[in-house]
């Protein structure tokens, strides 16, 4: 399986300001176009892993899991969680271990491309098993200063990325898409 | 005044790594041909201010302070930091009060274009004064996950900044710049 950290952050690598909150991604000027992106992106991946800070960050927002046609691992300790996600298309797993037995599973369910949908605890601990294969950014023109980082936490030995893409979208944001070498 | 940002960060917006290392940088193949964008910046700088932990981690690597040509401001309590730098080209000033005096005094001395070469404490201090005008990065393709950010602490109330340059250096770098606006 193919797992790709797909996201935006502010000038100063952060995925959420201090708060948990993402209102920074408001100061990208032509929003809609430069988040036109996300659909294209989303058509192309057919499973999700996620933490429990960022799918309780939905929740708490009121917004459900909105991608409930996805088959979805969460990666949680918390059994409540499970509980609000409630019914879903797809299938929603929760699993507690370590990450490596989770990403053989989920490429023996048959998924192809994975996106981790957040937060930066995960992606970390997956670039330490050297399973990050491709990282896509929207970096928005506004600083936080503080908050949770695109990689939060050990991340293992140094690795090194091929930079693919590199451009300006609308609204000041920017694109930076990395494959693993 | 104007204030520049002008720095090397990773994919996840750390300037240096937990260690306050910059190996990161090696992970830049072409390295060369992408610092070589450097000289190209520092000759449009007319002064420099740093603070102490940037100047220390030079110092304590033997380095001495390297653009003793330009007119220097340290912003440290720290007094034993002037005595190891010695003699200089330049003036060397330091000062341990608040920012905005300072930016006053550096304009005062007839600095049009100022470089802040660290760290990311420095650079939020001004942001937070909302003195900063351009900042400028190259991304080098690696992950640190922990390590000084490129704006660390208090940023002020949210600014929006005018993405100028977004594009691909030798080696897998990428160059951003961003402007005030």
């Amino acid at each position: 399986v193919q797992v790709v950290w797909y996201t935006a952050m502010s000038m100063d690598g952060r995925i959420a300001d201090a708060r948990g909150r993402l209102d920074f991604l408001e100061t990208i000027a032509g929003r809609d176009e430069a988040l036109a992106e996300f659909p294209k992106f989303l058509s192309g991946v057919d499973g999700v892993l996620l933490g429990a800070t960022t799918l309780r960050w939905l929740l708490d927002g009121g917004h459900g899991w909105p991608h409930d046609d996805l088959p979805t691992w969460l990666l949680s300790h918390d059994d409540g969680l499970l509980e609000r996600v409630g019914a879903t298309r797809a299938s929603f797993r929760q699993t507690s271990g370590a990450l490596a037995p989770v990403l053989d599973e989920i490429a023996a369910a048959g998924v192809s491309r994975l996106w981790i949908a957040g937060g930066g605890n995960v992606a970390a601990q997956a670039l330490a098993l050297d399973r990050i294969d491709e990282v896509i950014v929207t970096i928005a023109p506004t600083v936080l200063g503080a908050g949770p980082a695109l990689f939060d936490g050990d991340t293992g030995p140094s690795r090194t990325f091929a930079l693919e893409e590199c451009r300006a979208l609308a609204g000041n944001a920017a694109r930076l898409r990395w494959v693993r070498r």
